[in-house]
Parts: C-alpha cells; structure tokens; sequence
C-alpha cells in the first residue's frame, strides 16, 4: 500500500445507517464513526444491523483512534459492539461521548475505555493525520465535521449537516472555519448525501419554533402533547423554552427521553428551570401543561402509541387535547405512524401532523445546502456518503450540475477502497463484507437461510407431518399434521384428509421427495405454499 | 323503518379501499360501489381484502341496483365475489362497466350480469331512488357522482374527485350541472376525504403534462421509459400524445397495461394511431422509443422492477436510460419503491422520481377542492367518506372551518347506519362487520388466529419437539426438535441440547405445560420466543 491514502467506507452507503468509514495512510488506521441501522419492515425480527468490521478488528494493530461526528445511533451505536473486540482512544464533542457513555453502561457496563474531549479550536494527531474539527448545524447540538490532513492531502468529512443561519440552541455550520482549515487546497470531500433528492434548501429549525409558538397560542387551555424525537435535542429545548414562554409546564414520558433530557441537562446542553419539569401525573390543568412524549414514528411501544391505544398508564387522551407530531416519518414507519394519528382522533384529539402545519424540519441539507457546502470545500475528487444508491448518484446529479467532472466523482460500494496518491485516484476491489444482523441477544447468528424461513413463514405458515414407521419403513399408524399459519387445519377436514392419504400413498409407493409433493398438493388446494417438514417416526 | 332514508357504508372508512355504501329507503335498497382494498404491510400473505357485504346478502330480495362511480379497483374490485351471492342490474359508464366485464371474465367466467349504460344527462330509477350521474376529474376517465334522490330529500355521493380545470383528455368536475340537479337543495354529502390533509388546491394534470414534455425533450437520443399506474388512463394517454409529438415510439410492458390499453382503445377512450405501438423488442433506436411499464409501486413481479433487478425477458436498462416514475408512492410501498429505484441508478440510467420534478400529481382534491365542492352542494348534513379516520376527522376539520355546524356532520364507522327524516338526522347501533381476506383461494378462511401465528412465525420462528414416550406415558427415546425461523438449530449444539435436557426433566417431573417451558427457555437463552408445539408420540 505503500505511501497511498486509503479510505475504506464500511458502512452508510447501502442504505440510511450504520456509518463508519476507514482512513489509512501507511499502517496507521482511523475511523470516522461507528454507527448502526435500523432493519427494513421485512427484515422480520431483527432488532439492530452492524457494519461488518471485521476488516478493523484484523488490522487493529494499525488502529490509532476512533473519531465521533455526533451522538446519534447511526453513528455511535455499534461501539459497544466493536469495542468488545478493539481498544483505541475515542475522539467526541462532550455531548457526542456523553451519549457513548450511556451506550456503553448499557451494553457493555464496566468496561473501561479511553475517551478524549473534541475541542473547536484544536487538532487531533492519530499517527499520520492530524484531525481538525469543524460545527456543524444538524438535529443534535454539538456535531462536527472534520477536516483530515493525510500526508498526501487533505480531507473533509462533512458528517449529518444542514447550513441553517438560524438553528435552534445549536451551532451554524461554519464554512468560514472550515475555508481557513482548507485553504491550501482539498484532495477529497466524503459528503452527506441524504437529501440529494430535495430540491433547494432545508428550512431553517426556526421555521418549526414559529410555528410551534402559534399552535400553543391556538391551543389556550387546551392540554398540548408534541411528539418528537428523543435526540432531537435542540427541538426538546425550542418546546421547553415555548412552554415557559405560554406558562405551561412539562412532564416528560418515554424512556429514551427522560434518559436524554437528563444527560443533556447535566453537560449544559438543556437550559431548563428546575421547577418547569413535573411529573405526568401531576394535578395541573390542562392549559397549563405540555407533555413530551416519545413516538413521532408510531413505535409500537412508544408512549404516545400507548396513549393513542389507550394503554398508557399515566395519559389519557381527552377531547380537545392538542397533540403535535413534530418528527418527520422515516420511510417504512408510514402505517404505523398513520395508525396511531387516526386512533388519537378517534379518541376525540385534534392531531396536528405532516403537510398541516411546518412542525418539523429535517437536519440534513438539500441540494442547495450540498451546493454551498461544495462550493466552499472545492475538492478535487468527491465520494458522496451517507445515503441510499439513489442518493449518491443525485449527489453526483448535483456535483455535475457544479462543474465537478464525472471521472472524479466516486460512487463506491461499501467495503470498496478508495485510493489517492495525492495526484490521482482509484478504487480497488471490494472487501466482501455482510451486514450483521442483531436479533434479540443473538449478533451474528441469524443469517439468510433463516431470513427466507421467516419470509415463507410469514406468508403461508408451516405444516409438520409426522408419519410412524416400523423398521421396514412401512407406515405404522395414522400421520398426524401439526400446523400453525397455514389455515385452520381442524377446520380444514377437507386439507387434512388430502394431507393424509397423499402421505399414505407415498409412503406406500416409496415416494421420494414427501415434503415436496405434499407442498404441490397443498398449493393445488389452496394457493398457498406452507414449509413443509416430514419427519419419519420409528414405532 | 318505516319512511326514513337510511345509508350504512359498508367500507371506506377504516383505510382507503373496499368503498361501498347501501343506501336504504322502505323496503328498497342501492348500491354504490364494491371494492376491494389493498393489504398493510404486516397483514402477511393477504392478496386483497373484502367489504363484509352479508348484509346485502341476507337483503338481497330488496336490492333494485348497484351505482359505480368509476373503474379502480377500490370501486369495482369485489363486485366478482358479491355476484357470486346476489343479482341485480349494475350501472355504469362505459369504461366502467367495460373494466367490470374485464373483472368479471378473470374471476366469474360465463357469469350472466345485467350492465346497465349510465348517461350523464339522464336519470335512472331504482326502486324509489332516482340516481343523476355529473362527471368528476379523477386519474381515470369516465368517471362520475350521483346525486341519489330519495323521498325525503336529496344526497350527493361525490365518488373520488378533484377539480381540475384541464384535465387530461377527461372531463373536468360538473359542478354547474351538480349545481342545477340540487338547486331545491341536499340533505346530505358523502364526500370523498383522501386529501382531507393536504392544503390547498391538487394541481392539475396539465402540471404533468408540461413536465414530462420538456424530460421528453432533454432525453433527446436516450431511450425513456415511463412507469404508471395502468388504471392512470389519462396519464396514459398523455404520454402516448407526447411521444408522437416527439417522434418516439412507444412499447407496452406489464401485463395490466396492455389490458387496459386494449380496453380504453376499444372503447374510445384511448387515441392512438395504429403503427405508433410496437413491440418491446422491436430494433428501433433509443431515441425513438419510449417504453410504458407497470411498477411505479416498485412490486416485486412488475415490469420497471424485473428491469431494476436485470430480470425482464425483453428490457435491458442500459447507461444513459432516462426513467420517468409518473406516480405517487402509496404509503407502506416506501421501501419497495426506493429499493427499485437504487437497483435502476446502479444499472447506470438516470431516474427521475419524487420531489425533483412534477412527474405525478393526486386523483383526488385538496382542502381546497373539497371546500369548492362543499360550497358548492351546501348539504345540511356531511358524511365524510374515502379515507382513514384521519382524513374523515381533518374533513370535518375543513367543514367547520367553513361553517358547518359540528353537530351536522358525521363521522361514522363502517356498518353504522345514518338515518334521516329528511328533517332531523341520527346513527343506529353498528352492524358487526368483519372484513373478509383473500389469500389465494381462500376467501374468508384466514382469521385473527393465523395472522396472529404468522407475525409470531415471522418474528421467531418455530420449534416443534417430538417427544416419543410409551404408555405409561415416560420417555421411551430422544426427543427430536424440528425447527425454521429461530436459529439454525444444528449449528446451536447448545440450544439443542439444552432443549432436549428440559423435555426430559419435564416429562420425568409429569411437567405440565411443557410447550411454555420451553418457550421460556429459549426465550431466556436468545431473547426470541418461537412459537413452540410438543407432540407425544406413542411408540
């Protein structure tokens, strides 16, 4: 590899998540990032996806730090998991390793690591790079980008950013630092991308303030629940300093959120007067209180899903209540989100929600955020990060439309190396990564072949048929069926008794193959396909 | 009953889909329409879903009629299942009633109906209703409401609708002629309340239009292809009429779109020359060819999804294609659509989907073509129809904004009928209704029961311990486990052995209840819990 930058994305590229990328120059080794993915709707049972880092957990040796751009799960939250096989200096904002620290008591409670406060002004050496931090404006207060200087050139990994002039409690990105960091030039731009497909510029979080300040004005005397985010931080802060402003209180419920709130609060991220907060139960009218709630996405278990199914046990819904779902609705949370909305109106709730009323905002930028950002980073080569394929390829749409011709702008797949010797760049063959999957405490053991049971499974259910044979592998007695998600087969005497008498004469005949004639028959009778398992029985 | 006017909607209110509404006066019943719905996401391996319509069924001696408003298939599509039970004449316009013969001919063949031609300025009996058919603008042509005289007064039943002053190649809403039919006044509305969220107007169709005729233009030389609805007829035939223009070809592809192109052409209702449809594979150059395919849902067997996942027999994507997706993404198909689009970009064409260009624009008015509608008919009474319970509440919402007093407006449930005097207006105890679900062959056979067990197969699979034991009810072998979805069972000697340790402990112990024991096992080892089902086997 000699004297080339290496840069490796291990994750962020095949869908919204898991970020984590791999810079080498030599035998020295960072990562930007470590995050996780949430599952596709059928991705039936898995809870959490990891990048494959097995690449770094080989190469650690070479491992010189672990840089944070800021606290949320698709960043941060597949540490715990690398961290039970490597061990190297953590680089974060305050916040950013506040939020690790709760991660790690969690999931790895006891196990010591080396944390290192991020600091503005400063930079970082981690064997060859020297890495230099610079704001950026997002949803969670506190988040950075960075500039890398490699000896062959410099870097900059823009991190989850939107430009917005007027954000809320937070830092603006700062593309004046970010020039002067840069000013003798940049090789290469490893940008978000997850706007790519957005027109124009990402409203600014101020536009949410104002219009959250008019509905609580609207909402006099009624009780107002606002939905949102737990890591939306700078949106928990607009809403509280809102309360206070139209003399409300807050009681705050969802698990996620209390644990948030609490952090923040102790790092100086959260102004609250201690007397604001109170307890949901607590005897307080209705035009007096606002209650924060977890569940803008329609989480099952989230405390407004609760409330909205009417099995949460310290908020009833009442006619007239104010509910605002102030989060925008990931793709795939879709019915969820509009089976909650349409239970909280029948419970007599006026809903305010999506293309009502501006009660959300996004963090990242659109294409006008991406064009600022390009035209203040000037990079030779630029690898779009951060997205869907369709997002990094309407990055590439954008940089184009910019002047940056195409044979310098890198759409790589994940594990696929990228590689400048400072003049020209390249990228090598793919490292073969696959995803791992977290299903309950199992990390790594549910794999394809299970994933497709569970699909069929899903579709048209199981049928077991245990026949008892004697030694001469003559039947023996009558088959039995046992079945779940097919139909009812003791209902279905017609299906069972087609069942048995196939099983009879294949056993009879000899016949090879039972499972699969018994799955044709089957099909023949109904149009559903159930897995189906013999299983011979020796009496 | 005597001499009131009674309406129950059997469907169309629980979710968009399966809208039908008996109408009821006397001994006399109508019918408007008889659709099926598509199935949530986690609803597994349900084709469609059914209005519960034994009601008609069991009064099916008083049915004069069944009004259809239009051919989509949450109107139409269970009209084959209810003609299995009943037989009444079936009114509709020709396109209508031509995708109701093209229903009938898959599901009923050699079904005898009796169609019945409505003409717009005409009005047909029924019983003693009297039923005025006015032109709506909607995705399809040939599309209408009623205005339903009973008796005692006058109802509106809009069917879907936008306003739309330049449709294409449809009418525009008549609601001159809507005026001039209620000018003695309406007792009530039924109104469709899709975009009951959405402010302001629904663009025209023109919008469209216009786009695609510059993308048309920019693609100079590369081939297009366009995905649609195949029931968006107007949409069809605006990209036929553009294509001429710019001297492109054009191919089918999709099996529901060449049937319904055959269909409208048939009818009139589609324009096009002879030799402008060729074959997909005709050697024709890119440039002057346009492809329509079926899949702007992303559905796995649809032909721009074949094409993404480099399945389609005839349709290579190849760099350089521009692919227009001419339709709104139906919420739950989120996932679905980004995936084909991702696999599209990846085969090197260029995509044109979403916000970045007008390529789609609703059937269905915003707020501000209901509030015309609602100003138009001024009904005492509104009975928000067509949509989930968000979008009848966010109906209401608007009619109050404009004016209607709470009071007169209904906000019903499925299977609650709405009576009126002609002077005063009340709802009656609901029918208990059940919607039917269709999975293959079966119609009405899944229940709670099985989808029940196929979320809990889906999540975690299934283990079935077979136990052998003799008459005395002890262990006379070594329990066999059977199992898919969980883990894989053979590479998890642990799981293994410590299920089988726990059946023997039990079946010595005469443990009761051993499924759960076991299920809490692997609960405890895993944190998944398989359906589990022991089977004693005499041996």
């Amino acid at each position: 590899m000699a004297k080339n930058l290496q840069i490796i994305p291990l994750g962020g590229l095949g869908g919204i998540g898991k970020n984590m990328t791999v810079y080498e120059y030599g035998r020295n080794m960072i990562i930007v990032d470590c995050g996780v993915m949430f599952p596709d709707n059928d991705m039936y049972g898995i809870d959490l996806i990891l990048p494959d880092f097995d690449y770094v957990i080989e190469n650690q040796d070479r491992l010189r730090g672990i840089f944070l751009t800021h606290g949320h799960m698709d960043h941060i939250g597949a540490l715990p998991y690398l961290l039970q096989h490597v061990d190297a200096p953590i680089y974060g904002t305050p916040l950013t390793l506040g939020m690790v620290e709760r991660q790690l008591e969690e999931k790895n409670p006891g196990h010591k690591v080396d944390l290192r406060v991020l600091h503005r002004a400063s930079q970082h050496h981690a064997g060859p790079f020297r890495v230099s931090p610079f704001s950026v404006a997002h949803s969670i207060p506190d988040a950075v980008g960075f500039v890398i200087e490699s000896p062959i050139g410099k870097v900059v990994h823009t991190g989850d950013y939107k430009l917005d002039e007027t954000p809320a409690g937070g830092h603006t990105t700062d593309l004046a630092t970010l020039r002067s960091l840069t000013q003798d030039g940049v090789l290469a731009m490893l940008g978000d991308s997850t706007n790519a497909d957005q027109p124009g510029r990402t409203e600014t979080e101020r536009v949410v303030r104002d219009t959250l300040d008019r509905l609580f004005a609207e909402a006099k005397g009624q009780r107002i629940i606002v939905a949102t985010f737990s890591s939306l931080l700078a949106r928990l802060q607009e809403i509280i300093t809102l309360a206070e402003k139209h003399g409300r209180k807050v009681a705050l419920t969802g698990y996620s959120l209390n644990r948030n709130v609490e952090l923040a609060r102790e790092l100086g991220y959260l102004q609250v007067s201690d007397d604001l907060i109170v307890d949901p139960q607590a005897r307080i009218s209705p035009g007096k209180l606002v209650v924060l709630a977890t569940g803008s996405q329609g989480e099952p278990r989230s405390a407004l899903n609760r409330m909205a199914e009417g099995s949460h046990r310290q908020i009833k819904i009442r006619k007239g209540d104010t509910i605002i779902i102030s989060g925008g609705t990931i793709p795939g949370n879709e019915e969820d989100v509009s089976r909650m909305i349409n239970n909280l109106f029948e419970r007599g709730a006026e809903v305010i929600y999506g293309a009502m009323a501006s009660v959300h905002v996004s963090g990242h930028g659109g294409r006008g955020d991406m064009a600022a950002m390009l035209k203040a980073v000037k990079p030779t080569y630029l690898v779009p990060l951060h997205g869907e394929p369709r997002h990094l390829y309407m990055h590439r749409h954008l940089a184009r439309e910019m002047g940056i011709p195409e044979d310098r702008i890198f759409i790589l797949k994940e594990g696929m190396p990228w590689l400048s010797d400072g003049t020209k760049a390249w990228t090598e063959e793919a490292l073969e990564l696959a995803d791992v999957w977290v299903d309950g405490r199992l990390v790594g053991e549910i794999g394809e072949i299970v994933m497709h049971d569970r699909h069929r499974l899903s579709q048209d259910g199981f049928v077991v048929a245990l026949i008892p044979v004697n030694d001469r592998k003559e039947l023996a007695g009558e088959p039995q069926l046992v079945s779940r998600g097919f139909v009812h087969l003791d209902e279905s005497g017609e299906l069972l008794d087609a069942g048995r008498k196939e099983i009879k004469r294949l056993v009879k005949g000899n016949g090879h193959n039972l499972g699969k004639a018994l799955e044709d028959l089957f099909f023949r009778m109904t149009r559903s396909r159930p897995v189906v398992l013999p299983r011979f029985i020796e009496v």
